[in-house]
């Protein structure tokens, strides 16, 4: 099944999806591209993998890590499905990352390999947008780079984990104005979903909410204000944002 | 006045200070030692300064940065005074590290150096523990260096910021086992608190219940289990912490 939460009526209501539209229950069905999104959950502490595919490490020129490379989100960085996400005015590179978002459903700390998946809710996309110009900072990637407000949308969809049969073999796509610019398959991750289940919960609990952003493979490009960007995941869905520039976005936020 | 927040007969309580005991309102005291305390506001996005005092910055053999150096801290950091801390059984070294805590209590983006303080609701201590055998991570400072299970007591008071005359002339202190360790002045921060909220506001909104964790000034040292480990601000007050081995840990957690 799949999960959704619109902001209806003056309340945050959860949907179900019904053959493309959203479900609200008691027969009342609205259409997905006329609903107020927000992430298919509330978001607790979220983990970003920086560099955990290998073809990505080497376009960005970096060798594979042999550790995961892990940093925290905070939660002005959320937004949801049709959302906007600014380009700030004075950015010369900024791109988007196409990545599957791991949501856990149940706590655990020292959590095994075997029994990690145990822990999942299920999956939905997340689009972790980067200014790349700031990479420079001793503290990596610093805040301006990745924690920008509303620079991370997430969803439309929670999809229950037991009906992605292997999340370890999906299809990774986005779409910059219908065109195609990144492919890739979670088969390329370099630190598999369990392993950093693993990872994570050996030194921290991991709770209900939770979500690790599993990182993106190669095919970064600039995004201008004006594009429409799609990120998109085989069996969860499309992800819909749109750029705006500087005085759209402060005339909307 | 100062706030704090406690665990009592099922639920969280807000209390105020009244002579060093705990109110509760109805003429109900509880004494501090007693208390199981919360910290004092329930933590937002926390933004933590690595390298934020001239002095520490040389201690480490690093140069003062020119821009401030921000990283994320997960909400599963963070306790209350008088809890636990573990100290991990593979760690080599381990050290505190005594903060001004500065807590947002008004929304603001973009906001000026001049209005900074109408931003802040006030302040409270906070302790951020690192083990510093993780430092190497390409991502720094990565989670395993500052971001385990309860690694940051913050608390006991949040004292109103009207009340504190001048928060950037204030000293700091900690104390291992009742001797001083560590002694410094929040006159000697690289980037003062005006500063820090008009550069992160330009980027993010901040929102209330989110904390800046302003950096910690020299005179670091290993701690290990067994120690007790208090945490002052003049003003503010004194932060307890008690260090523990994995077996207590697992025992209590």
């Amino acid at each position: 099944m799949k999960h959704g939460r619109i902001f209806k009526n003056g309340v945050i209501q959860a949907v179900t999806e019904n053959n493309g539209q959203l479900d609200l229950g008691n027969n009342c069905l609205v259409n997905e591209e006329q609903a107020s999104w927000l992430p298919p959950v509330e978001p607790g502490t979220v983990f970003a993998l920086g560099l955990n595919y290998a073809d990505h490490a080497s376009e960005l020129d970096f060798k594979a890590p042999d550790k995961p490379l892990v940093f925290l989100k905070g939660g002005n960085a959320f937004t949801g499905h049709r959302a906007q996400t600014r380009r700030p005015g004075d950015a010369t590179y900024m791109h988007y990352e196409c990545e599957l978002a791991v949501v856990i459903g149940k706590s655990g700390k020292n959590i095994s390999r075997d029994s990690a998946y145990n822990h999942v809710a299920g999956y939905t996309i997340g689009n972790d947008y980067a200014i790349r110009d700031y990479l420079e900072n001793f503290y990596r990637p610093n805040l301006r780079v990745k924690n920008r407000d509303f620079c991370t949308p997430i969803g439309p969809w929670l999809v229950d984990r037991d009906d992605i049969q292997d999340p370890m073999n999906l299809t990774l796509r986005t779409y910059v104005n219908g065109e195609k610019t990144q492919e890739g398959s979670t088969s390329d991750m370099i630190f598999d979903i369990p392993f950093l289940i693993e990872y994570l919960s050996e030194f921290m609990t991991l709770n209900p909410g939770d979500i690790i952003l599993t990182g993106t493979p190669k095919g970064l490009a600039d995004v201008k204000a004006g594009d429409e960007v799609i990120t998109e995941i085989e069996g969860i869905g499309q992800l819909i944002n749109t750029i705006v520039d500087d005085e759209t976005w402060f005339e909307n936020n």
